[in-house]
């Protein structure tokens, strides 16, 4: 958010950082699911900094964060006067507009909400506003909010606003490769390339997916069951789509007990199968596919962030880590930028390393 | 080296420090070859801590460092009386036997020095207990400096210290590679897949060692000069020897004022060209061939640290960075210990990262 400009120069106070937090502790409650709705959480404080009660959405259908809170504050011994000049400290811009809620501006207002504490601008056209009109109603509005917890809060949503940009899901695209860029050995065999932090790792982000996608290839040789799993091995509580796709036969993924539904689409279209992901509310795909299925999407253009966990061996053999992407000469090259390296230590000592890159679209600033 | 074994636990003092500062600065001189001797400073302190003189070592058949720091002290108004008391601090642990010059540890205490810092204890068993002498000979030895400073000794001397120890030169191999593991794209274009950055480091690395080596392959299509240049493009004072090995022609490598020798040597057995080399006075060996050669010393075993430049950028296709390695299995892989990485900035904004690697020999310690 860019703060000062509609908003006044009012500074967080320490007890509304420790709302915030909390807030957005909630609303990325693992019971609430991803999808076309944003995750939202409202913590309520009175004038002396104590929480009044704590809200969050719980997705379509559901009430908002604000009006969650609301609702708890009034169940206590004194609303609604205490309502009256308290705090709300949201983790996304109050929504304006009548769907099937009231909007959270109005119900703010009504309960006689004198400040708002605001993480993250509301990107959809359709819900924004909410700044002005707490502003205009004479509210005090507060955006700038610690960086740290202004990344939680866009991290929050993210496929949410790609989708509201974009109109399709965003990519992530995930590969174990060798230092010598391979994905699996001569024989095929590619488990595990990678050690335990690495695989764990996987698991935490299909938690942050709508869906997970491989092709006909990696479903027919590594027989995976695409669920997100805890270190002990029991599920998450929220699993992702499973989704195959190609136009061959393909067995079917294995029937786990809690995991997401599985979707076969046997067609070899990535944009037609977001297009389909995206009708179905899906707003975040992990591509776990193998080398085929990478470069398909790295040509079509359609990976937003590519994770590389990097292990220090080597093959000298085996399946390119990434299948041809039409380029013969050095200077046709798809670059990347790297905006993140991190280590991950595996109990023998050894580490692989995390690399985070997206596609370069506009030449790098000098 | 261990302190408080063979001589007392004194403690090293702020100028001794600065004195050993200065006295790597000037072993590491760069118009002093590398090759089979160790590269040696020596700084004099008078007891009141103001240095008295310098020496280093200048290859085969000079005079060892302390002697060159002794006989400059010895030109002083008031020498020899001000070397009674004095302070010897050294990067490697004084001689004690003859060769083409007497041994260090009799001059030092003919001069009467007291004290002496050492940075590094002699892995040669021919030149070792000097510091033995020393302390027999009642003068406090301190070995015990800051690990930066040891580091820095150690390093100073790799190539010499692994020859003693295993008879044939230290092999780093560098390897420029893309994030899919490429070592060039399809059509052989490889210039240049690092930034400026990358390429700056490998021109200093080459005056690290005492020869570069390259296969046939690497000559032919990339007529590699294969000198230490600077950012400007001007020769560094030292030159690695220029290597080409494999059993087919192959052209001259370019003829360039200033550039070391060049060579040819018709085999294709890394072992007998490290052997060769050795016998030259090769202690430390720069592979730069491409990916044939890279394969041939891994599976010898002959790669003692990896340096990989990775680009993060993909290709698809093109020369795989490192050539059969006889695994077909996942397995058999060749494993690594990562013992660096670090970020090479290149003016656009985007980066390289620069991976050092060692060959594991024994499982990693739990
Ligand atoms: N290292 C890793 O991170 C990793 C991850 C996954 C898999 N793997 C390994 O990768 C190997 C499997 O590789 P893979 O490339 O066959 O797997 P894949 O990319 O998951 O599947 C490839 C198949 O998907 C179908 N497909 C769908 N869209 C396509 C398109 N746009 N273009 C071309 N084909 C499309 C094709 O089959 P149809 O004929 O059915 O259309 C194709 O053969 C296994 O060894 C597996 O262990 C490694
Ligand atoms: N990315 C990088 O860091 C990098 C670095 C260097 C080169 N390159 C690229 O790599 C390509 C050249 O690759 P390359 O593999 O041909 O180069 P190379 O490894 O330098 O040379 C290979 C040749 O060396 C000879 N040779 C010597 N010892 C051998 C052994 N033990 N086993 C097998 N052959 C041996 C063979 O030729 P004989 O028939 O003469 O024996 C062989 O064809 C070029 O495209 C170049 O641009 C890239």
């Amino acid at each position: 958010m860019d703060p000062g400009t509609t908003q006044d120069a009012a500074r967080i106070t320490p007890a509304e950082i420790a709302a915030l937090r909390r807030a957005l502790e909630i609303a990325a409650d693992p019971a609430v699911p991803l999808g076309p709705n944003p995750r939202v959480g409202c913590v309520l404080l009175a004038a002396d900094g104590t929480i009044l009660a704590e809200g969050h959405h719980r997705g379509a259908g559901t009430a908002h964060a604000e009006a969650d809170a609301l609702a708890r504050a009034r169940e206590l011994p004194g609303a609604p006067a205490a309502l009256r000049g308290a705090t709300a400290v949201v983790t996304l811009e109050p929504c304006d507009h009548t769907g099937r809620t009231a909007p959270c501006t109005q119900a703010l207002l009504e309960a006689g909400i004198a400040r708002v504490v605001i993480a993250r601008r509301d990107p959809n056209p359709q819900a924004a506003g909410g700044i002005d009109r707490l502003h205009a109603a004479g509210v005090e509005v507060v955006g700038d909010v610690p960086a740290e917890l202004a990344a939680t809060a866009a991290a929050l949503n993210r496929g949410w606003e790609h989708g509201l940009v974009h109109a399709r899901p965003l990519v992530t695209a995930k590969t174990a490769l060798t230092l010598d860029g391979r994905a699996a050995a001569a024989d095929g065999t590619s488990r595990w390339i990678t050690g335990p932090a690495a695989r764990e790792e996987v698991h935490r982000l299909r938690t942050t997916c709508d869906a997970v996608l491989v092709g006909t290839g990696t479903a027919r040789s590594d027989r995976p069951t695409l669920t997100a799993r805890r270190p002990d091995g029991t599920l998450h509580p929220r699993q992702p789509l499973r989704v195959v796709m190609g136009t061959s036969e393909a067995p079917d993924l294995p029937a786990v007990d809690g995991a997401g539904e599985a979707l076969h689409l046997p067609t070899r279209d990535p944009s037609a199968v977001l297009a389909t992901l995206f009708d179905r509310g899906i707003r975040h795909v992990l591509l776990e596919g193998g080398p085929t299925l990478a470069a398909a999407f790295l040509r079509a253009g359609l990976v937003d962030e590519l994770i590389v966990h990097l292990a220090p061996t080597l093959l000298g053999a085996g399946r390119p880590g990434v299948a041809d992407l039409g380029i013969t000469t050095l200077a046709q090259r798809l670059d990347l930028e790297l905006t993140d390296v991190a280590s991950l230590p595996t109990p023998g000592g050894a580490r692989d390393l995390r690399l985070t890159l997206r596609p370069r679209t506009t030449p790098a600033p000098a």
